[in-house]
């Protein structure tokens, strides 16, 4: 864990050089607009521990498996989001003398992310070693207004001498991602121009023909002053650049605004993209970089407006939900179905920006309660529109008559992981994706949904788990061999709780909506039937079978489902009594000595408590989390949210707390030691959501708001936002009160504290704040 | 299944060229000679499929391993056997016409490998595209006398055409391992010399640092007659020539007579080598082939005289057993302790060459009985050469306390395999190691072997079982979690009863053989005790009490033991109701599916039930064959031989005859379409045991030879020996009686059929054939 980031309300501030841990910062200040993204990388060219990084959304290549052992069923490939051009360097001569961070004399130093307007500033003060002394002001965006461009007001001061500046504004292509399989490179240039003051590069990813044209427009300032250079171009494989030089005396200011463009051929024709991208530069250029920030300002200021977490009282866990939800904004903005929201975002490579289940169970609620519907909806669309992909691959591991299985990791639906207890087994997956479509109609009320999109989706993932159990003979009861559950430090269990629960919740919701199509879309139900060429006697009495008779391993003593087959064979001896130099135990284990101890990754059972926890009472909850809780490591990121919800629940606050702060602060104080690599995006969701179905004790049910706020004593207060079917809520808790208000014209049903309301629109409520234990 | 190769009682014939299969014949026509092989590639340049391989006993390259997922404990490199130099190339021009018969037009062709005198015979007549035609006559051997050399006698014949013949015989250290991890060269040139007649290539092993001379000399003969030739040399990196040119009248025979020597480093200091392998090969060369050829048919009769088996009336048995007894002798001699035996031998690059469990469980007992004891002995102490190595090993996956983990894969003592589930889990291995050291004792009589060697391996395995299991708490019993059984298609299993079996036989084995090292070698015993810190009282209470509360898999309604915890949750419809397309599964099905099907790739049960087989009525010994045969599909090569053993124990004359032509022609039929990759050599010590103590019924029970000879309906008469503590025996059944011959002068304590007897030095003895129920 580490502690050299400024506590503040709105900004991740690094107020000191720190080389050692620049790859951190570069990841935490990343910047992102949907379409594209880039880490905090220096301007100026950096010697020092880096990792250039600068991504566009959608743009993959599948770059070849690599594999110590072959197994039947594993991908060919693994599809990678690319490090596209860099376009955000300016290399810095100061009277021929390279600026280099790693080589001056770092004086001053501050970097600061803002994420109320969501700009990135560094201000550096450095002395060569030849002498001179200059101090940096740079600021830089990527518009979420324009969103194939990004700017950046890069400034030099002369601190203590007279002579030359020279500047070296480039666009480079000529990247390679730090993570190929084979040391390959992924792009080919396929055209490019440079002149005074502008350029352009396009590329193609090799195999899957994406292009992508990445530009620069510049224009330079002297003390405020736009002035004309002189600019030599330059040009090699991938390359362009300007470079010019400009004389100054001490105290002169030389600034230069540099514009940039990533334009995709996802977005505008390859045919006639480079003019595009011109085109959308030119925009910018004459829109300039103080407007650019203004409008950029504005526009963060609506997604704050329904999206922001206010603490009062305890800065640290204000900055830390600040994060998490500033970077979900960054990552995915809603607009295109064929997105989706990677592991890291734009601030890494690592899991290849590709989709997980993480996107279903951790990203979708925050998206449904912040966000416009469609957003939501385009996550649900999207892996519909895999559907077919799906059931290719569950036909690779013998499966038949439609039954689908989605991928671990995937860019266009296809399987990218060859891990065979992941790939083949974490099929939990399967039931995450079903459940989200409950989620979104239970949040939404949008039950029509379901026809076609959704049954078509839950049909597939339902003849999947009726052909994936297998009835025993020796229990008399349907079980499902060789799986591995959430937690992944279980490989090819029996009966894993969660997959089995997830199995048998899909079957019944999809002969629930069933039920509905009958009822109200008979037509396109009779169509769907003939579709997917449905046997409505054999497969939905297979179903009711299957759900009648679904094993679940219990220990009748304990009164607890157990995580799987054999768990209470494992010697028990809670994590709390493990030698502190043996954690965190994913480094400091052999993988069969972590297979074969009870530590859990994440939460597993209890992650079927929660999403269940209607079907259990709060003594059955309790003795669940007290007995699963002390044999969880938390060595996944997606584990203290689900434990902060349950610990709420369960009226433990200071557990709540805790992991509450690991969630909300893993990256900013890299407490797994792996933010250098980028920061976990998908795991911001579940802080999201341990906060508001944490603390604010959120559900929906029944079509109605249910609230059960309860507020730590570290706090004074905390509000949060919401939006549920038109009406936009703002709740908020001190410690004596709550209160909500609608900010809409729409009447909210609400249930607080188990009490029914109706907010009629713009109207408040305020009830007294109920203790833990009465709730 | 292929059956181009025809039946012969003492030789491999492929009599037409077939050159799809020809990387098949490569393989089971391989030479060896302990020290060396090579695969049977031709000796003119071939632009067809084929493997070329070459191979120096104990030479190997620490290859980077190739994984995809890193987890903790992996291994840093794959130790491999290298493809070493090809010093048996001659290429051929007829009148600057290259010879290549893949461009030829081939008339007649025949490659024998001769297995009663050891070599390699090919003769072909084949038409160039220019209209010459010319006959090949090649013959050759690696010597078992000079066993750092070999000889090739090549003479071709100008059947149509008078002109010129140009050979040039070469040295060619510029190689590849067709497997190499990342495409690199392992060998590095550090000398070489050529000149007229002869020439020496001597190479590093990148990182290894071995050193090998590879070297040939030669003489030209024109009709019969040894002619002086004029050869012009030729050299480049890692590679030396000669060429040379004879004018040839139409019915000319010209022969080349190659020597060659390979000189590694293991045998001679790196300075000298080269002067050494000159040495050598001028030693053979002035002895001539034809004495060379006699002396390796000498030589191999005294093999044959100790190894053979002979069937009478099923020349397709006979030459299966043959074959597997020629190649395990031509694999390994036993006179270097520092070797092992390669699953592949000299016959290919698959497995890297390393040691595996299979020399302890299958190759042992065919040394034991068929060569001298220090053969044997060698292997079990190249074990006991490792043990530091197998605590480090165990050290790097957490265990403590001088407890041992031998490798699943190794060369010199360090794991080099990378797969979780076999590595970590795979851990049976072990026992097999422990169990080698009583088998050897039991057979030899050799107790002292145990002060210190075996015990010293033996504690160390012991210490690892104690601290594998775990108490649970749930049976009140010690378990063993999270292991891969023999069966690879179940991973990841608890309580896999042969595992647990292993360790618990382990734990007492030992507690014995102290008791006997405090009677027969006290004082040992008591530097033993110091040297590994035992604590007499902690360490063995422990084992002990592990001893009696091991749990063990049992279902009381079948009266058997189960594979491992929850084996009757799967569905367990017999493999013969499988679709013949599905099979085999490994390559029809993916690997979940395999996994959590019933399907067992190799005996794993009946594995323990055939070691342990006094422990077991034969009633129960049958309830567990019957229950799983039927699901076994022996998808390893490992797999019929134990089959065969029970099935004979049995009574079950079809299956044990089904099962044994299956391991005895597993690679001259080419079962499982793998032969081209190199023979399954370690499976052939299994189809040893598969012979004498299936058909033969022979065990050693209390310093006793017994034997329950029976003998298929499909066969005259067989007939095997064995040496057994200074005996040869003879034994000889036929369809009415069994026949046994003491060809030694020492007295043999024999049970036959149940009965008692001595059989004096140089007697002999007949009994009634009984027939399989009443034996």
């Amino acid at each position: 864990m580490k502690n050299y980031l400024i506590n503040d309300e709105w900004k991740i501030v690094e107020d000191k050089f720190h080389p050692e841990y620049n790859k951190i910062s570069e990841s935490v200040m990343s910047l992102g607009n949907g379409r594209m993204g880039h880490r905090a990388n220096f301007e100026e060219q950096y010697s020092g521990e880096t990792l250039q990084g600068n991504y566009v959304a959608g743009i993959y290549y599948p770059d070849k498996t690599r594999v110590g052992w072959w197994k039947n069923g594993y991908p060919e490939y693994f599809a990678k989001v690319l490090n596209a051009a860099n376009w955000l360097g300016i290399d810095v001569r100061i009277n021929s003398n390279v600026l280099d961070l790693a080589q001056a004399d770092v004086k001053a130093f501050r970097r600061e992310l803002n994420m109320k307007e969501g700009h990135l500033t560094r201000t550096v003060t450095a002395g060569l070693s030849s002498g001179e002394e200059v101090s940096i002001h740079s600021q830089r965006l990527l518009s979420i207004v324009d969103s194939a461009t990004g700017a950046i007001r890069y400034t030099l001061k002369a601190n203590n001498f007279s002579g030359e500046i020279t500047l070296r504004p480039y666009v480079d292509f000529d990247v390679m991602n730090e993570d190929a399989n084979y040391d390959e490179k992924f792009w080919d240039e396929v055209g490019k121009e440079v002149k005074g003051g502008e350029g352009y590069v396009t590329a193609e990813v090799r195999k899957t023909f994406f292009h992508v044209t990445s530009g620069m427009k510049f224009r330079v300032l002297k003390n405020g002053e736009e002035i004309k250079v002189e600019a030599a171009t330059e040009e090699r494989n991938k390359y362009i650049a300007n470079t010019f030089t400009v004389n100054v005396a001490e105290g002169d200011e030389i600034t230069i605004e540099k514009f940039g463009v990533n334009l995709s051929s996802e977005y505008h024709p390859k045919q006639g993209l480079q003019a595009k991208a011109k085109e959308l530069l030119n925009g910018v250029y004459a829109k300039g970089f103080d407007q650019m920030m203004k409008e950029q300002a504005d526009a963060w200021a609506v997604k704050w407006e329904t999206s922001d977490i206010i603490i009062e009282g305890d800065v640290s866990a204000q900055q830390g939900i600040r994060f998490n939800i500033f970077q979900l904004n960054q990552t995915y903005t809603g607009e295109d179905e064929r997105l989706n929201i990677g592991p890291k975002g734009f601030t890494g490579e690592k899991y290849g920006g590709s989709t997980y289940w993480d996107t279903e169970a951790y990203c979708v609620p925050f998206y449904l309660a912040t966000a416009p519907q469609d957003v939501s909806r385009n996550l649900l669309l999207y892996r519909h529109k895999h559907l077919q992909k799906a059931i290719e691959n569950a036909e690779k591991l013998g499966f038949k008559n439609g039954a689908a299985l989605y991928p671990m990791v995937t860019m266009n639906g296809e399987e990218c992981h060859n891990e065979w207890e992941i790939t083949f087994e974490e099929i939990h997956r399967n039931g995450a994706i079903a459940f989200a479509i409950y989620d979104y109609i239970r949040y939404t009320g949008d039950q029509d949904y379901l026809a076609p999109y959704g049954f078509e989706v839950l049909l597939g993932i339902s003849r999947f788990w009726a052909q994936r159990v297998n009835w025993s003979e020796a229990k008399q009861k349907y079980v499902m061999l060789g799986v591995t559950g959430p937690n992944e430090y279980e490989n090819n269990v029996n009966n894993n709780f969660h997959t089995n629960r997830m199995a048998q919740w899909t079957l019944r919701y999809t002969l629930e909506a069933i039920d509905f199509l009958k009822k109200n879309h008979a037509d396109t139900y009779a169509g769907l039937v003939k579709k997917w060429n449905l046997d409505e006697t054999a497969e939905l009495t297979k179903w009711a079978d299957i759900i009648e008779k679904m094993y679940f391993p219990f220990d009748e003593e304990r009164g607890v489902f157990l995580q799987q087959d054999g768990f209470l064979d494992k010697d028990l001896t809670p994590a709390a009594q493990l030698p502190a130099e043996e954690r965190p135990l994913n480094k400091n284990w052999s993988w069969d000595r972590i297979l074969r101890s009870c530590y859990i990754k994440q939460a597993d059972t209890l992650q079927s408590i929660f999403l269940y926890e209607n079907e259990f009472d709060k003594e059955t909850i309790k003795r669940h989390f007290d007995f699963y809780e002390p044999i969880t490591v938390h060595e996944s990121s997606l584990s203290p949210c689900i434990h902060t919800i349950l610990a709420s629940t369960l009226g433990k606050e200071e557990k709540a707390y805790e992991m509450y702060l690991r969630t909300a602060r893993l990256d900013i104080d890299d407490y797994n030691s792996d933010t250098d690599e980028g920061c976990h995006i998908t795991s911001m969701g579940g802080t999201w959501m341990a906060f508001v179905m944490g603390f604010g004790g959120m559900r929906v049910r029944d079509g109605r708001v249910v609230l059960n706020p309860f507020i730590t004593k570290s706090w004074k207060s905390y509000a949060f936002r919401i939006n549920f079917r038109g009406a936009w809520l703002e709740i908020k808790a001190s410690q004596g009160k709550v209160y909500i208000e609608n900010h809409s014209a729409t009447a909210c049903p609400l249930t607080i504290y188990g009490q029914d309301y109706t907010l009629e629109g713009n109207q408040n409520l305020e009830v007294e704040h109920q203790s833990l234990v009465t709730k």
